[in-house]
């Protein structure tokens, strides 16, 4: 059974129980939103080192994901656990294997025999790496080529998965009458479309739905509906392509139900500012209330080298509207394959997006970390400054950077405002 | 005469004739934006070698200001004359000199012949400087010594200066009333308050505020009314402490626009991100409409050593939803004295941050930039991509560290979507 069926049966499972312990709710509460799928807890039924179950929905914690995972020319396996390594470190929810070079399936078997955290992973990449292998366009595979990748990705414990079924015929017809400046940005959209467009089908996804979601079900893999459509720059968001995807999901999301299975939806990457409620907003009304995965979101095009900024910022909003996981983005986004700094400071990014999130929603565990730091600071306790702080290692480096003897801290020394408040203002109130 | 009273006579300065330049308006829009207060020009008419003024206010781009300066123990002017040529290099909108320590005249001084871009600074720091240097405590000066501070800080040149007028013996009925965790966390803030409760008086900025418009006016100094009850924590933000100060400028801006002196306010420093939009808009209203100068806001205190990155999503929506200036936060905030990396560090987050805010609220020029963005994309036109990035150097550099010999980046490889939709996608619409 999925965790959706026992939800559906009041059956407590032990992923339940580790998250309702770590969210501090009831597991009732846990129960209730899987139920209505409101939320979902991957957890694939093979992937048995899953000590740290995460629930991603509405009520919950904002979650964080890492993506990692090699490419073109440099497919260095250890590297990967490194970043692996890192990402746990750094309290990252999830990861996402999104490997296109080397030894695909031993990479995925590796992340997850290392992972204690949820892993995700994109079946098509390695449909279409494995026509590249074979000296063919990366669209040369068949339909069972995609459906095998599934299975075999299930098999292996994956446990969740980006699936672009919400490209079909009808988004195409969009894509043609539109005029975008970046046509496509996902590389599994473009992939799927000129498939789509060499051999005049209807998108195998999409068309195979219920074998895939039969797949889903049996290992209990949560399926991330993917968003081929998305807009790559600032100037094509929210256009009729983008959202006539979205509307192709609402169809999915129930198909989903339908079967058992746990299904979240994807949403934009580059959206301004001004766009982004609305964008939470439609995805969570047409989505019927299924969690959002969404990457970054970034509010504009020009923070190459710290998109990492670009996406806490507009992360923080979509959280504080309704978003409920955050896929990081790196500071080499856009130009490079992020290395393992580029991965720490990625997921420490997207933490802090997330925590300003959970502030501005006024959870009561986030406030109360809030409140305990603003009494480490009238206290100058500073050991508990450092571990209240998303990145206590960090923290810590940046203040032994210039040593201060007395209570407060090298920036405002003896004209600290604490010190001078507990000096002089106290006494004379 | 000042920019104000220049605006007033239709009078079309040098300054607005670089402002419209740089803003890509009509100087008509300028005069009329400085005539009704909605925004300033800080141009001290001493600091002859301001070749690059900045307007700011409704309407114009959002900008940023850089803290530098020296602090207790660390006092080297060499130092801090390389943080302002970092902070003209990443292209700051102007400065504020902040030191505490070493010879303060000759620091200010050496920083304005350097600066093309405004200065501001606190004279309350010098008084207060003044004393402790005596080896009196560091509220042990006399009412001259504050005015006498203002006079020398506007004969040096100085382009905009934060007064703490706005707390009043009202004020502090306020702070005895209250009960915040972290009473102040502004160091002037503290100093006058303390200095208050010591010697039983209204505070000498308020009482003498007539005489510090009069130094204004003289030198066309431009006013920031400084948030001395700004809560320093999520949980003590939007307090009748922080609300009382700011309904206490509204008088204050009537004065100084009664003076022809230009006048700003500014804001807190840490508010949750769901009460950013209130926060600048109860501003802008009891600021009859005065520029807004805010720092940061921080929408969460656990991102110690990140503080860039806090400070820049609250930038982002302070921005979006009206405020004008963001005072940029570094990645040392609340822990040590910022270094020249930090300061870099801390520049390009609050451009990032007034990118996206100028994006948000559609200004024509930041819209053009990013379409150029996305259409250097389209044709990978690297060079483009690194002369529109925020910091082009820092682009380059990640670009760099994988290099990828087509035309994509080592991040997708052959898998690169703007590639398959240029071979695969395209061909078949």
């Amino acid at each position: 059974m999925t965790q959706w069926e026992n939800a559906i049966k009041s059956i407590i499972t032990q992923q339940m129980e580790i998250c309702a312990r770590n969210e501090d709710v009831a597991v009732e509460q846990i129960i209730r939103s899987l139920k209505n799928g409101l939320a979902v807890i991957p957890a694939n039924r093979l992937h048995t080192n899953l000590t740290l179950p995460s629930i991603i929905g509405k009520g919950f914690r904002v979650k964080v994901n890492a993506n990692i995972g090699t490419s073109f020319g440099h497919a260095d396996l250890k590297e990967e656990l490194e970043k692996l390594k890192v990402a746990i470190e750094t309290q990252a929810d999830s990861v996402m294997d999104l490997s296109t070079w080397g030894d695909l399936r031993e990479i995925r078997k590796e992340i997850l025999k290392n992972s204690p955290i949820p892993v995700g992973s994109v079946p098509i990449y390695s449909a279409s790496v494995k026509a590249f292998d074979s000296k063919k366009s990366v669209i040369d595979f068949t339909e069972e080529d995609f459906i095998n990748m599934v299975l075999s990705h299930a098999e292996d414990g994956i446990d969740f998965m980006t699936i672009h079924a919400g490209i079909t015929n009808r988004t195409l017809q969009r894509l043609r009458n539109g005029n975008r400046i970046l046509k496509m940005v996902s590389r599994g959209g473009a992939i799927i479309t000129g498939w789509m467009l060499k051999n005049g089908k209807e998108n195998p996804f999409y068309e195979h739905f219920d074998e895939i979601l039969d797949i889903a079900h049996d290992y209990d893999v949560t399926i991330s509906l993917g968003d081929g459509m998305r807009p790559g720059s600032i100037i094509d968001a929210t256009d009729p392509q983008q959202i006539e995807e979205l509307l192709e999901m609402q169809e999915l999301v129930e198909r989903a139900w339908g079967k058992g299975v746990q299904v979240m939806i994807e949403g934009p990457g580059h959206v301004p500012l001004n766009e982004i409620e609305a964008n939470v907003k439609l995805m969570k009304k047409i989505g019927k209330g299924a969690p959002i995965f969404l990457l970054g979101p970034l509010p504009t095009d020009r923070g190459v080298g710290y998109d990492h900024i670009v996406g806490a910022i507009g992360g923080a909003l979509a959280g504080y509207f309704g978003c409920d996981f955050l896929c990081y983005v790196t500071p080499s986004e856009h130009v490079s394959l992020p290395d393992i700094e580029d991965v720490r400071e990625g997921i420490v990014a997207s933490r802090i997006a997330a925590t300003v999130a959970d502030v501005a929603k006024r959870s009561k565990k986030a406030l109360e970390l809030e409140k305990q730091m603003a009494v480490a600071r009238v206290n100058f306790n500073w050991e508990k400054m450092f571990e209240l702080a998303i990145d206590s290692r960090v923290a810590l480096e940046k203040y032994s950077k210039r040593p201060y003897d007395d209570k407060g801290c090298s920036m405002c020394g003896p004209f600290c405002a604490i010190k001078v408040t507990e000096e002089f203002t106290l006494k004379g109130t």
